[in-house]
């Protein structure tokens, strides 16, 4: 059923977006409503860990997911240089958690220390303990994505530790805000 | 602050997982919270459209977005032989919408007969009336991930023609329903 009335668009300049388009985008997209992880993995004995909410499923056979890492984030070089991580699906309580590991300037040593977590049974990678599910993934490729990485792999574990309220209750992120869902 | 528990993972069988991982993957990734889109497309002056929860924000330089699609699928099809898309955002009243373009079934006669849109101005891709944003995009990659393609590409154009309480109420997709965000 169309609507003849024309869309008022933003038409982006090219190939070089201006700086308006670029805020312009940032606002649109962070109208993009999705759930909350932390990615982890470990290098060399030292855990690496960052919120995120830029990542997917695939497929179901075999099990895929995808996490999108900006390429010069301490987190991006961490993956690509141990091939294996964690994804740990953050529920309602966990937003203390989130904040502190979305945070660019946290420090490595003692990163976790305020961070419930166990280890990973595949990977040894951290999985944020209350976590809805988790997942522990091999990377099977990593394609460049403008200023980021896409970082796709096969699922290797993967379980639930969500307990008391979680369980049914993620963390969403919506307008550059945490969110819940309405019961 | 590591709890010693070990976590009761299930591991995979590789290099092929077994009926039952899939099964149990299918179930734990159902918890993946996400914002829900229709993906469209025109070839050959005939509209695709399709629901999809399996998309991102990329990049913000430039704006840069990604659709996972069924390999086998029309709208992965369309997608590929027309080189860009539109990605709607739905709001909470557009659940007849997303439950009709969600279905394998429908046809593509008629197919956006009952669904309210406009023309993109950038592609011509049918965008989904009363969206919270949409997004206009021409693929720059594509990515084979198992079963599935990851298509990456460079929003073209942008907007938001949001009104009364889809502006701010995002049709959420968790534990396989429809859901809202709570107030």
């Amino acid at each position: 059923m169309e609507n003849p009335e024309p869309l008022q668009s933003r038409l982006l300049t090219s190939p070089e977006p201006s700086d308006e388009d670029i805020a312009l985008y940032r606002g649109l997209s962070a109208d993009t409503a999705s759930g909350v992880a932390v990615v982890s993995t470990v290098v060399r004995g030292r855990d690496y860990a960052a919120t995120v909410s830029g990542f997917l499923s695939v497929s179901y056979d075999p099990p895929t997911m995808l996490v999108c890492l900006y390429a010069e984030s301490r987190i991006a070089e961490a993956v690509r240089t141990s091939g294996s991580w964690a994804l740990s699906l953050l529920g309602s309580t966990h937003q203390g958690v989130a904040n502190w590991l979305a945070s660019p300037g946290t420090p490595l040593e003692g990163l976790l220390a305020q961070v419930p977590y166990r280890r990973g049974t595949a990977t040894g990678a951290a999985v944020v303990d209350g976590s809805l599910t988790y997942f522990e993934v091999r990377s099977t490729a990593v394609h460049t994505a403008a200023t980021h990485l896409i970082i796709v792999g096969e699922v290797v574990a993967m379980g639930s530790i969500a307990s008391g309220i979680n369980a049914m209750d993620p963390l969403i992120h919506f307008g550059s805000a945490y969110r819940r869902l309405a019961r």
